[in-house]
């Protein structure tokens, strides 16, 4: 394995993904003000961050939208109303999930969205479904990936085939999506390799989404960034589903292309990431989550121990391994 | 570079040493009750850990004892209260940093105290105090490493030359540390080949103490321990100064000799160290240690900032950048 880069130089390659609305809404079911958005959207364009995702864009016929908030669907004129014609250099991003979204109708052509890339999420068992999902919205003139998910669970001669139909369908890039937080660097180091191969191959861009089940989220990108991975997914303090993910702030201080700034970060952090917590929004690494990361399994578990407050460690633990 | 081992074998050339005594003691002055440290030394026998640190011989005429707990001094007969004759499989260690232990006089013969392994702490530009502690202790019995610090601020050249002192001494082992936590994977990587390559010519084995500034301790750790690094430190929970070490619980879920259990790990968490960050005992990661350590920066000035509840992290960090 070579390394791409060293740590006194820049790659031009390298693309900042902030997904703190989207996998950070799994924790407050996506009621953020729209202060939030607005700044964290100000902060993303002078931290000089590539793309900000605002969200998912679910089927309403599927979520009742009086119980989440509005940015579970990001319809397009929610998202106008924040940015506007987006005359910036920041790409605006949403996630479609597979058997979630009614793509079709609520995906509209390009050029009536404010949205850039379309971020599909799939299990490597749904790919064909997938791949639907990537040639309509390519056809709409979107630019896509496929996020693949949970692929620690999954068998290394499905994730091969999976990415040799993504090789050649029209999708733009392909994710790494470490979804449980069970995933090693040298695990990740493997996997980017392979990931890279067909991304050479097919001429597609690899990105690289972390959890922090075992405080790796940051290390697992890097990683996979210095093997070649080009789009890194980071949140404000990590803000997202269990563990979270790796902090844009982490990041940003990692990466040496001078276009990326952290003091506006920080500014956001301290005035609206701080206060969430304070509010009681969970997230970051706790021990049930390294329980359910090194077990590699859904963290679901562990959500339900957080909110119970339970720090019964050994019994939670326990649980697992009587279970097995 | 290649990897040593992979995820699903074991190298029994691997040792743990449990530091939550010695790291941990500099967040709480070394208060810890007796219980809190019998019941440690009963978790780690259970736990397969191969080392406990019991913390410092620091000299008493230099540091006052009434305003440290005993574990900055580790008496002798204050191990000995705990362990009896030690027999076990355990490994009794100390730490002794160069110009804070009268070693001549404080450190008795082997065969007069229940430490098996004596740590010689110093800094890249005290080598030749460091190989005299080194020598005394070697002729008095006892295994020994080095634990170089700050590196990271260090020069490769007096790396180098320090390496070579080291090699041609006496010295078991020698150990890379991570004092600002300011170092990533790949320098960590770089790091191990460099030591392991004089390691290999010498006869010496080599260890790595991280520190988590930027949530890199554990993943720092293991990726040393890939390269060929074998004795790996950890605390419980990751207690120790600043954003704290590697934790245990995370580097017992990574390997995988049989002989390592996290049950007793858990258990101990949940009924001691617990109730200590319930009492305000203050580490782990945060910003302002993300920041000293992004800036490869002693930190105390994080420490600090931590103390005195400080969450204006761009104020902290413009502090830094003014500085500069």
């Amino acid at each position: 394995m070579t390394q791409k880069g060293d740590l006194l130089s820049f790659r031009p390659d390298i693309k900042v993904v902030d997904a703190t609305i989207r996998d950070g809404g799994l924790v407050n079911d996506f009621y953020f003000s729209d202060e939030f958005i607005r700044e964290l959207y100000k902060t993303n364009i002078k931290a000089g961050v590539d793309y900000m995702e605002f969200g998912y864009r679910a089927d309403k016929e599927m979520f009742d939208v009086d119980k989440f908030g509005k940015w579970k669907f990001c319809d397009d004129q929610d998202i106008r109303e924040i940015v506007g014609d987006n005359d910036t250099d920041l790409k605006i991003s949403i996630m479609a999930d597979v058997g979630r979204c009614n793509y079709k109708q609520d995906i509209h052509d390009k050029s009536d969205s404010p949205v850039d890339l379309i971020r599909i999420a799939t299990y490597v068992n749904t790919m064909p479904a997938a791949i639907d999902m990537i040639e309509d919205a390519h056809q709409k003139g979107y630019e896509t990936t496929c996020n693949i998910m949970a692929i620690s669970n999954a068998k290394e001669s499905d994730i091969k085939s999976a990415l040799e139909m993504l090789g050649k369908s029209p999708v733009d890039g392909i994710y790494i999506v470490d979804s449980y937080g069970s995933l090693y660097p040298e695990q990740i180091r493997m996997i980017s390799e392979q990931y890279l191969e067909v991304g050479e191959r097919y001429g597609k861009y690899i990105g690289m989404h972390a959890h922090n089940n075992q405080q790796l989220a940051f290390a697992n990108t890097i990683d996979a960034c210095a093997q070649g991975v080009s789009y890194l997914d980071a949140t404000m303090s990590g803000m997202g589903r269990g563990a979270g993910n790796c902090a844009m702030e982490l990041l940003l201080g990692f990466l040496k292309n001078p276009r990326y700034k952290m003091f506006p970060v920080l500014k956001f952090v301290e005035k609206y990431i701080v206060p969430l917590k304070d509010a009681g929004v969970l997230w970051g690494y706790d021990i049930p989550y390294m329980i359910t990361g090194q077990l590699n399994q859904h963290p679901r578990t562990a959500i339900a121990a957080e909110k119970e407050g339970r720090r019964d460690y050994s019994d939670f633990y326990k649980e697992f391994i009587d279970k097995d």
